[in-house]
């Protein structure tokens, strides 16, 4: 995977991806990043990239010109000569793990990142292949969400985490939000860790850990809850510590 | 407002918070970060602060122990010796603009990354005041989660923004996307800024920026449009480009 990103802070998503997961990701050749700053496509002996809004109002908005010419020498670094240019922006479509998955699947992925009230609403017509967001917020730059996808992207790719199982059990692949995790010592604080995880019994662990999954996802999230895949054993323990679930399970489909 | 996070990668949260916007807030005053190393709590000869999980599994656990005690050192850094401790989770409730408002008011937040399978569940038994969630996906830990929510928070505190107008006209102040921004030069690759906007009516570029950004809301995320204060004149320009609207504006509450 060809990650190109388009900022004005370079030295920030650099510092980000060389950490943890995407370090080692990009340590091992999984990813390649190559990280575009925005100000060397200035035309202006100030290296200037911004200016005010036409029409008025608070801030300033990034010119079309150094962004167009910033996004052409982007896909010129794509595999196709193209690629695909992301527009991160809280007006996007919402980022989630099925958005990752998708995005998985890309040889070139071009990410361009916003500052102060947005891009000149040309460039964006004319380069834009798509707009994310990563949720309801306002962010300073595009910067922080286009790390975010990028982490979400790579652990994705078959090699990147060291165990392919960790990846798959995690929260969201089945929309049900993790079950809780204990390790050593055995009691904490007088706190116990439950029994059935000290029993070896793989069947029992499974069973408990299912359970607290849907326990967990039913009180905090019913709205994901309503999306999993259910098999009958869930609806019936659901039923039993209060959830009714309205929904037929999908297991049927 | 004093910001305090509990990371196995602390230089990240470092390079992320010194740039750009909170940079300025750190600089000036505003804002005040505290980056605590969970690794200087381990107390084990090598440093280690995770270990297998109890009942089996893919992936590592954070233990107990080292997370207890940073988050009680944290807690001694915070104005009132307690603070409130906000663990990063996919399991936890969704981050938007409200929770930064909400956020906002504190004197200090403490944001707990877990890295690795997550963390012993006896700890943020123990410690964890709340959870909250960026959004429905998997990052490798709870370091960009914690920066971006730092970003959006500090952006709503007084002074940090250089135009405290610009925090009250962007995305989500009332639950519509933002209008498109235009700046010079008056035509770009042969597309010419709205004339509306080079007229200097101020009513009617206000007029236009907000059925830009009502149109924009109903295409793109019509559930937002269900939670927007309509006036009846935006009620009347969306039925009249074909978007009906159901429930009732909320102006009449």
């Amino acid at each position: 995977m060809n990650f190109v990103v388009l900022s004005l802070f370079p030295d920030m998503i650099c510092e980000c991806m060389n950490t943890s997961i995407t370090g080692r990701a990009l340590a091992g050749g999984y990813i390649n990043l190559n990280v575009i700053d925005i100000r060397d496509f200035s035309q202006d002996k100030h290296l200037h990239v911004d200016d005010y809004p036409y029409g008025g109002g608070a801030g300033m908005v990034m010119m079309a010109d150094p962004v167009y010419r910033a996004c052409e020498h982007a896909r010129s670094l794509c595999s196709d000569g193209k690629g695909r240019i992301i527009y991160m922006t809280p007006s996007g479509r919402r980022f989630d793990q099925n958005t990752a998955k998708e995005l998985s699947h890309y040889d070139d992925l071009i990410f361009l990142c916003g500052h102060y009230e947005g891009i000149d609403e040309r460039v964006l017509e004319l380069e834009a292949d798509d707009a994310i967001s990563l949720g309801d917020f306002v962010l300073t730059g595009g910067e922080l969400p286009a790390v975010c996808i990028m982490d979400a992207v790579s652990r994705l790719i078959p090699g990147v985490l060291n165990n392919d199982a960790s990846a798959c059990e995690e929260s969201f692949e089945d929309n049900l939000l993790e079950y809780p995790q204990y390790t050593r010592p055995e009691v904490f604080m007088d706190k116990r860790v439950p029994e059935v995880l000290l029993s070896g019994h793989h069947a029992n662990i499974a069973t408990w850990r299912r359970q607290k999954s849907l326990e967990r996802t039913a009180v905090q999230r019913p709205d994901l809850l309503k999306k999993a895949d259910l098999t009958k054993n869930d609806v019936e323990y659901l039923e039993k510590i209060g959830f009714e679930i309205v929904d037929s399970p999908k297991k049927d489909q």
